[in-house]
């Protein structure tokens, strides 16, 4: 059998920071990640792409304010906008996965799945909404909206405005893993679990539906590569290991870190909130639930001897 | 092996005529039509669902008008805008169909492919583009971005303003048609080829783009029916027969038609355009590929005895 490895791309992979998100822009930078996979293909790997969506819903999400206020179009609540992300940039991806097969003359199918990812109501993380989304708005108009829809509202750290926030539970269940197991296992590279899944939770015992909250992209990858049980997890960022001591004389890149260490590392902040601390807790749970090891690395160093930071168990 | 039914949901299946399109309304209408399907799950069949995405991608376009207007966020080709719709309106249709089977308390799996439909760049509808498209724009406002854009544009023939017009090729090849199949006869439900498909050509031999057109939806559907070999092909819409002389003391009902006759009707104008005459020529298509009936009926007659107009070989 084939290794199985889950490669989680992130909002780098997609959108560059400055950039502006045209789809030229979007589908060069996508183009690039993708080639980026083509180590893992040639030595025969099963692959499972996951990939975030910051930027994009961020955009879906004003422009469905600014469809509401210029054409009266209703506005969608946050897990429809994420299903939105999982058609464009799962179609952007499987696209440029194609063209980079097609350039190498290699021949795998590629296939995108919207993903579904049930979580749980009584989630702790649904009693404090941190994770902001959507336009920025003055203090009157989001307690105007605040009073109407039961949504919460946070100022701005730099002063931008207010903004909602939402809750972002942990995964609890990913919809279609038997299947996304088994397109991977018949050599298809599978596109899934975008922008963490669509979060849906049970309403009544046989009731599904939606719920605003946006679900950590690594943490869902994680969930899914231990639910399909991937040999490898591959997180994609834009640095090229996982440092201690981060930006002082004493940092350190790590190129091997085991479960015990790396947990160590968090409790002592070593990992930025938002940022490395739910990457390394991501591999850590893959790692802790049967994986054989999750690199942390930079895109374009994926193919290369020692690259990243690898989370072991021992 | 059970029988394989591809079952087209129409626009009305998700928005009825009069609504705005929030969200609670196109579930409650994805909920209704869902379970119109309960008679062919409990006969055993597989099924594979198609549907339109007429108002939702009309929306999706304004919502990009609005974005760039209000906050400048870069508008996106219709290729991403129908991928867009692919995500939500297959979610949307995944959560009621299995709200559906859990209130029956039946169990099958849904899964949802973000699919993408091979055009021709030659076909002849490039041309001559028809199906309008987004917004109304003045007269000075269409000429302005067709210089910028190369987009062609129309007047509207009520005088609500111009709007862009795209072409409607015809689909040559359905992406994941043999995943498609094989979930399937796993006994998946599977939602595909949405809108008719993402639309995409190769602008160099081996280079996959996405173009602007959008293709019908019920020809996509047809043409993914006979790929994957489907026993049955249904196309729901919001009336109970297909009708020769519609409208006139002379309607006639058709119970079953064959192909030969049903080419006749066509030439003879029976059929409106943008309406009938596509559904009865994706269902000619069909039975001429080798499907042995398709049947053109109310959604909320699937079930009942009759129901409907065949179309047959003879």
């Amino acid at each position: 059998m084939n290794k199985l490895a889950v490669v989680a791309f992130g909002g780098n992979a997609l959108l560059k920071s400055g950039q502006k998100g045209t789809v030229s822009e979007q589908e060069d930078n996508i183009y690039e990640t993708c080639s980026n996979l083509l180590d893992l293909i040639k030595k025969g790997y099963d692959i499972v792409i996951g990939h975030g969506n910051g930027p994009q819903v961020g955009n879906v999400l004003l422009q469905q304010e600014g469809g509401e206020k210029v054409f009266g179009i209703p506005k969608m609540p946050v897990d429809i906008a994420v299903a939105e992300t999982q058609g464009s940039i799962g179609y952007m991806i499987e696209q440029q996965m194609r063209n980079v097969l097609y350039k190498e003359d290699l021949e795998r199918d590629i296939i995108t799945i919207v993903t579904q990812v049930l979580v749980d109501k009584n989630d702790p993380a649904f009693n404090n909404p941190v994770k902001p989304i959507g336009p920025y708005y003055t203090k009157e108009e989001a307690e105007k909206i605040a009073k109407k829809t039961a949504a919460k509202f946070q100022e701005d750290a730099r002063g931008r405005g207010w903004r909602k926030v939402v809750a972002s539970p942990r995964p609890v269940r990913i919809n279609n893993r038997k299947s996304i197991e088994k397109l991977a296992r018949d050599g298809q590279i599978v596109v899934a679990v975008g922008g963490g899944g669509i979060p849906v939770h049970y309403v009544e015992p046989n009731k599904l539906q939606g719920i605003d909250a946006v679900i950590d992209k690594d943490l869902a990858s994680s969930m899914l590569a231990s639910q399909i049980r991937a040999d490898e997890f591959y997180i994609l960022t834009d640095i090229s290991k996982v440092f201690i001591n981060f930006n002082t004389p004493e940092q350190i890149a790590l190129d091997r870190v085991t479960v015990k260490q790396a947990k160590q590392y968090l409790s002592e902040g070593q990992f930025a909130e938002g940022s490395m601390a739910p990457k390394v807790r991501a591999a850590i749970e893959f790692v802790e639930n049967g994986g054989k090891r999750c690199i942390i690395t930079k895109a374009n160093e994926l193919g290369v001897a020692n690259a990243g930071t690898r989370i072991v168990l021992s």
